[in-house]
């Protein structure tokens, strides 16, 4: 244990001198890194395939799902794809030193609000290599520099990369120890990340809820977490028939596995016909719908609804139907069973749409559009270093932007404080 | 101690409700209610008073000093001054519902991120009674419930101050529990608020080092925390004589005894004149330097710096001064022993004043102005509900702003995802 908190924290110490270069880098020179890095990951592949097959062997022999070995795979075209989305967030505009705010004091001081770089960002996550390679990008984007910890059935992919990630620094004259990764895999590090706040500005969780919690019941460093995702439609008395079954229909069957799929659907009872139309259409989609009473009544076939159903996060292909006597009701439920990160409201009530956005508590809501559209890369953030059921400092998809903090800058000509 | 914890749980519960309300007030309802605040407050001063006398009693019996006790004590001119205090606060912007970005996706998605309230703020203080009003009358303006726990020397106090608040917010139509307070001091309970991520949104502990770290080591609600001040500020080669005199005596002499008074002083080696200038003028203002050696080559009469004294925030009559070789070695110190708040550059060079701001990594960068500026009134900001040392969220000062989080509203046409 002793040996452990030693390491970690010396990985975190090199982080933060990395991260005092990395604040006073120009964008060109990060965008630089980053042009080589996705050069480098294109001429390593042999060697990061290499380190992949050792972790596939041992993932295998340890008896990995065939699922779990396809996400822990890299083979040549996955590590161009790895390479081409590190060129993807070179392209992003520079988020720091924006002037996110000015003004001139009565006294003559001017401030300004500007964007800087958070420090060091800890990372803890599971099972995919890629995760290694995006995370990193993002925060180094951003000035920030990274200390990884990956789970271990990818411990050679994770190192294998990052060692081109510390190459490309190196190259383009930046410190390797932007980007620090830990070589050993012992859950006791994940405890002492968390209590890194000595080198660490920020650690982010991205995995299970276990692990989140374990993150969060030990963390003296602020976590950015999103713990789970339970995405709410609600159908207006009035709507566009066919409009409100597309947008149910994508935002539970496109990918039901994912946090912005819908697991609850509130319908206004005068609403029979669009209740009908989605019903009908998400059965023939092999959807399972858990009813309320009155779902049952219009839909016999389908299956009663348990206390528990209405705060369930399925990621699969069932829904939880409920029909409510009014927009107060729809919004009494959505606040009772929401996680804070998704909502949307189907109608053609101009009212009802302006008082459902405003009123409902959530990072992300919705007028008439899929709650799929939660992900940095379909807000235009580019891509994402996690989502955050959180209100402080980020909320909703994590691009580059929220990646940094900002400090005041003010320039006067000799004001003293009366 | 299982009392304890729902003791606690059942006032973050009951804030919690209030906060889902009061998210959806106008403008002129919270102004409303702060108005009403310093009402009651002029007119429930006999009241108030009777209250403070009885924990004024228990503190002198107690044995408080006659400085704990003047900070204790409450009189008609003081209510009158928070009630003032209220008033200016009223008068601030509304914070809620400003438009911080806005755009449309190519698929006709428009996506607009607004200011929305935090939630419920959990404030643990300790002595002085009118943290009691202004923070919770900050938090109201910016549409959040608080959950206060003051010191036990000042319980009577705290709970006649917030009786009138929760009176006041009665009597404009909102819910009591905007404003709910712990009527019991036992020390678990500050471990129980900081564990209520159920309930707080966020936890702001005001007081010392110790009651700083018993919150960050037990907490899951996310902390702002301001750790400690040490303010350093460097003079240049060249700059107006005068001027440093002035700024370094205001950052050091006006008030020493807070944390953006300045305790490390850096000038270059080749400014023997601001060094003497400064020197003089500090040592006939009564300050002890504590210098390097070519410090006290200069002043003999200064007493030799320790190590531990680069280190040290003395918030009294004390100064470590060192003499510096160059703009490098000067920032090198800064960063070495910055605590990540304040600093300051005094220079007639645009370069090295550029140099000096973009990269000292602290909240508030001055060039030519006194670190004391470091300070929400002095911003601008109006009142401020703390200074936070940390890099997420809110850094620097905070005011009503920076008590409010945001969120996307999407509007849509039908859109889905592909």
């Amino acid at each position: 244990m002793a040996d452990i908190a030693q390491r970690v924290t010396e990985h975190g110490r090199r982080a933060k001198q990395a991260a005092a270069l990395l604040a006073t880098t120009t964008a060109h020179q990060r965008n630089e890194a980053l042009a080589k890095i996705a050069e480098l990951l294109r001429l390593r592949a042999p060697e990061i395939i290499a380190e992949n097959a050792r972790d596939m062997q041992a993932g295998e022999q340890a008896g990995l799902s065939s699922a779990m070995l396809d996400r822990l795979k890299l083979d040549e075209v996955r590590i161009g794809k790895i390479a081409a989305a590190v060129e993807e967030i070179l392209l992003l505009p520079d988020p720091l030193g924006r002037v996110l705010e000015e003004w001139t004091r009565p006294n003559g001081l001017h401030i300004q609000k500007i964007a800087v770089p958070l420090g060091v960002i800890g990372i803890i996550y599971e099972s995919r290599p890629n995760v290694t390679v995006d995370a990193a990008t993002l925060c180094l984007k951003a000035g920030n520099a990274v200390l990884l910890r990956g789970g271990s059935e990818a411990l050679y992919s994770n190192l294998a990369l990052a060692g081109v990630l510390r190459e490309a620094l190196e190259a383009v004259g930046l410190p390797a120890s932007g980007v620090e990764i830990l070589d050993f895999t012992d859950r006791a590090a994940v405890g002492e990340m968390a209590r890194l706040d000595q080198y660490l500005s920020l650690i982010v969780p991205r995995g299970g809820h276990s692990l989140i919690r374990a993150v969060v019941e030990n963390a003296t460093v602020p976590v950015i977490k999103h713990d789970r995702g339970m995405a709410q439609i609600y159908v207006d008395e009035t709507c566009d028939l066919d409009l409100a079954v597309q947008v149910v229909h994508n935002a539970k069957v496109q990918r039901p596995g994912v946090c912005n799929a819908v697991e609850n659907l509130y319908v206004h009872v005068a609403n029979q016909a669009a209740l009908q139309a989605i019903l009908a259409d998400l059965r023939e989609a092999g959807v399972e719908i858990r009813g309320c009473p009155r779902v049952l009544a219009a839909c016999p076939e389908c299956v009663p609804a348990a206390e528990e159903d209405w705060d369930t996060e399925y990621l699969d292909l069932i829904l939880s139907v409920k029909v409510v006597d009014s927009m107060e009701q729809a919004l009494e439920e959505i606040a009772a069973h929401s996680s804070g990160l998704t909502e949307a409201i189907i109608t053609d009530d101009y009212e009802d749409a302006e008082r459902f956005l405003r009123e409902v508590d959530s990072a992300c809501v919705y007028h008439n559009a899929s709650t799929r559209f939660t992900d940095g890369g379909e807000f235009g953030l580019g891509a994402e270093i996690g989502i955050s059921t959180d209100k402080l400092h980020a909320r909703g998809p994590m691009g580059v932007r929220e990646l940094t903090s900002y400090k005041y800058l003010v320039r006067g000509e000799g004001q003293v404080r009366k």
